[in-house]
């Protein structure tokens, strides 16, 4: 029964989690929550599920799994937990120990007494500099009002076309609702090469492209808004530098930004990026003083380095943490991996860790390794491929990420968090191969994907497995109808047909058991660029090449299922099943 | 190009697994495989589903995932690995290094030299030694021969009723092959009082076995079968103490045992309980004698101790480990966490580590901690229950085991798989509070069911959250009907109210959000055993009792989730959504 006053800043998820987690750890303590909004402690990760209809009513987002609705009155009734909404912190006084509010609707002025305070304060989307940001129907999904908002204007059928700037995960994520169960025409423009940047490398990025592209998205990358307008008749217009674009709604998702003016006014240490900066317990540079959620920066376990990674399930943990240390207790909060995941229509995306690109701009020695392979034992009459990448280090042997694409969404997310767990324990590739990924023959093959990628990286490590990118034998291949790469198709006739007859003499098909006893017929003066299914036949057929001395041969990574999945390589041909 | 001869005795899982690794690394090598089947290198786990029918052709199980049939053509062809079929290794003679062998068709003899050899010779079903074993009819499914034989016999319409004797893993997959998709009428007994012994502690197995009895499978529990006599008029008839039981079929699923008379009779070291002895980069006491698969024992990384776990993952992984090894490399195989998945009906079953009974047994200070959790975000539209529990070490705050059942299995598996990966870390419960599963609402809750499980072990070790297990309860209230002892159930009234009715003055309704206010309707002068839909809200009111100094409060671990999930709580009435 401390009777320590405690006030939170932001009541939405890291707010409510310290102040319910302190309450039941000392009940004595005095409680007071502010948020400016009145809905407060809602899912806001579930908004794109309200948009497109699968969430039917939007308090489903603001009500505990046993259907309570999270309001002022529930805090104070199940939690001891005092609410204020409507009410902006407008200031912080670190030497009087108070935080001064306003009331939004009355314009009343308070001051709030604290022992210790909790910052709390979020994040708020990016907002891109160009003229016509502020027209009618041009929206950053951020909060539940904006939700209702658009919402409504789709259900009233004012919205038969949409851009939305930026494909990150919001951007994918807010596509497949607009256009997936509304049919609004949607577009998405990108200003890097790829959808996911930063989330997913280039092949992998390359499926979910094709994927979105399939269910009807359009997708601009590489380009920029220079500019929105009002169109003739109606809508905007989006300039791309030339082309324009017409839209009744356009989305803005390029990125969000931590919430940190009150602790930077407040003279608390804010970092370059606009993080607050914390240490381990989640103190800011006031010891008196907590923040977590969006609004702080935290490590990243892989590169050591302060990152932004608004994430809900991150502020969750550490509003427990906060919860904890605020009724005296010592827990830590370490870092984060960068655990992440998103369906996008029928694919589900994970990763954790970093990219190859990232890891090669922070300095490692990055190599990516990549498997395909079925999510339960092959014989098994139900099954879906995972596609999975890892970013290991040369030198250390350490993953560095991982990340996979694939439609058995739980399977691919289930083995991502699998490697996400030991990413701590500064893994490597060799605690993936032998990573014990629990077997029956509906759930995993004997030797699991997660297995067989730790395997390869080990493989590609030690020399014994060189490989090629997909995006490399797009370049040099089939882009570049070199002369001097011939692709070798080690699968059977069957398969290699179409390919034969699309590529003639620049595809050579040896089946892989008959290698051995074939190896006059390869074509000669040229690299051999060898291909199967997967990569895994074309890897043993690698190894019989260099027992006879043969070392112009290059396996492509992932294989024909790679190509085929990321819309590189496409045959007019049905493939026969092998 | 070593030109070293290896023969490997065994060519199902660990065996051509070896075989091949090691001829990719040094091609040079003579590998020659011998197995005294005609079927080799088949994915013995797939007999359920071949039986079942889900697998057509029994040579899906001996096939690559390209669709070749591993013959030892093929073995030859593409992996340049001998194979010598229908031949018995009789005989190891270390001094002269040469395995003694016999034809089973011709009986010719021969010797095969060795510069490295490997032991691969799994293990065979435990024998019940009951008079009647050897009756037609009575089979113990081990191999593809004895899977053909009982699939024709089913086909061709001669059983209707079976008899399994184990409900371990292959008795619980057995009777859904049988009778899931052949409606044979199926019974299971078991000489322990659950199903899955020593996979699941009581309260999980309940589960399983609420499952399969509501499937129609008739389960008997704590009970031996004395003897099996031909019956009247055909089929047999099962003694079990008394009562009997009719079949046409009877399998037998009581364990199995590793294969190491050849490994014992040349005086190689073999364990007090069969298992070969082998060091961690898997070599027997002669060092130029290798032995993995299912006739070793390993190193349970949990409890430290020798362990025989016949798993074809971990044959396929330490198979890889010893081709590493025979090519002059240093791989090794750690141990195991023990990871178990299975498929019962529409249930997932999935443990790692050990049950809390096992972890008592082994001299911790065990404590389960169940929690019941949705495997995505509350309001994601489709959802089922994760109900997970961990056995947790009192002393060192360590994470022994997990366990976990569910209606989607990927999703089960995934969390379990995630847990294991940690465990050879000696993971503690904050690992688990703070493990980084990827969280998208299609995917995982805010705070997934694993950070969940870790929080929950934690304030039950913090002395937080005061908990009695389902099966105490069941004893002491729902069996006991003591009057010491009244059920407060915290949910809102209509989720109560059958209850209430159903028990009367036993059943005290309170709903969390107002307990503080109502601390005078409480039943006094006894225990209050407090429950709600899955154990949180009983946590928050058991926090609220003690705050008002009431102590004679429990909380049910998983709530009326559980206690309906496992059949321990029927009500007739239909329960309200809460």
């Amino acid at each position: 029964m401390s009777g320590k006053r405690v006030v939170i800043i932001g009541a939405v998820a890291l707010g409510p989690k310290a102040a319910c987690r302190l309450k039941r750890l000392d009940p004595g303590a005095e409680v007071l929550m502010v948020d400016q909004d009145r809905y407060i402690s809602y899912g806001g990760c579930g908004i794109p599920y309200f948009i497109s209809g699968d969430v039917s009513d939007i308090r489903e987002l603001m009500s505990t799994s046993f259907h309570m609705e999270r309001t002022p009155q529930f805090f104070e009734d199940a939690k001891g937990v005092r609410v204020l909404v409507r009410t902006r912190a407008t200031q912080i006084d670190r030497q009087k120990k108070v935080v001064r509010v306003r009331n939004l609707d009355s314009g009343a002025e308070d001051e709030l007494p604290y022992d210790k305070l909790v910052i709390a304060t979020g994040s708020r989307p990016n907002r891109l500099p160009i003229p016509g940001i502020d027209l009618p129907g041009v929206v950053s999904i951020s909060d539940l009002h904006s939700a209702e908002a658009v919402k409504e204007s789709i259900a009233a059928g004012r919205v038969d076309r949409a851009a939305i700037i930026g494909a990150g995960a919001i951007g994918c994520e807010m596509a497949e609702a607009l256009s997936d169960l509304w049919g609004i025409e949607t577009a998405v423009i990108e200003a890097e090469n790829e959808v996911l940047p930063g989330i997913l490398d280039r092949s992998l990025a390359r499926m979910v492209r094709a994927h979105m592209e399939e269910k009807g998205i359009a997708i601009h990358l590489g380009r920029k808004v220079g500019r929105i307008e009002s169109a003739d008749g109606g809508g905007l217009e989006l300039d791309m530098g030339g082309e324009t674009l017409r839209a009744d709604l356009v989305i803005t998702a390029v990125g969000v930004r931590p919430n940190s003016e009150l602790a930077r006014e407040a003279g608390l240490l804010v970092s370059p990026r606009g993080g607050i900066v914390v240490n381990r317990r989640l103190e800011t540079s006031d010891p008196d003083i907590y923040a977590g959620g969006d609004c702080i920066e935290v490590q990243h376990l892989v590169t050591g380095k302060p990152v932004h990674f608004p994430q809900g399930s991150l502020a969750n943990r550490q509003g427990r943490v906060i919860g904890t240390n605020l009724a005296g207790g010592a827990a830590r909060f370490e870092g984060t991996v960068g655990s992440f995941s998103i369906k996008i229509f029928d694919l589900a995306v994970a990763s954790a860790g970093i990219t190859a690109q990232a890891a090669l701009q922070s300095g490692f020695d990055a190599q990516p390794a990549m498997v395909v392979q079925a999510d339960r034992a092959h014989f098994y009459p139900t099954q879906d491929l995972v596609f999975l990448q890892l970013t290991v280090d040369r030198k250390t042997r350490r993953v560095l990420g991982a990340q996979a694409v694939g439609k058995n969404g739980d399977a691919v997310v289930g083995r991502i968090n699998a490697i996400a767990a030991v990413l701590p324990f500064r893994a490597t590739v060799e605690d993936l191969s032998n990573m014990e990924i629990a077997y029956s023959p509906p759930f995993a093959s004997a030797l699991d994907v997660v297995n067989a990628a730790g395997n390869n990286a080990e493989n590609i490590l030690d020399g014994l497995n060189r490989t090629m990118e997909p995006s490399e034998f797009e370049e040099r291949f089939l882009k570049g109808r070199a002369k001097d790469a011939v692709c070798l198709d080690v699968r059977g006739p069957a398969n290699a047909a179409p390919f034969v007859k699309h590529f003639g003499d620049r595809w050579c098909n040896i089946p892989q058991e008959t290698l051995r006893n074939r190896l006059a017929d390869l074509p000669e003066d040229c690299d051999l660029l060898v291909v199967c299914n997967s990569g895994v036949r074309s890897y043993e057929a690698l190894r019989q090449l260099s027992e006879a001395g043969i070392t112009r041969a290059t396996n492509v990574q992932g294989g024909i299922a790679v190509l085929k999945k990321s819309g590189m390589l496409e045959t007019d041909e049905q493939e026969q099943p092998q």
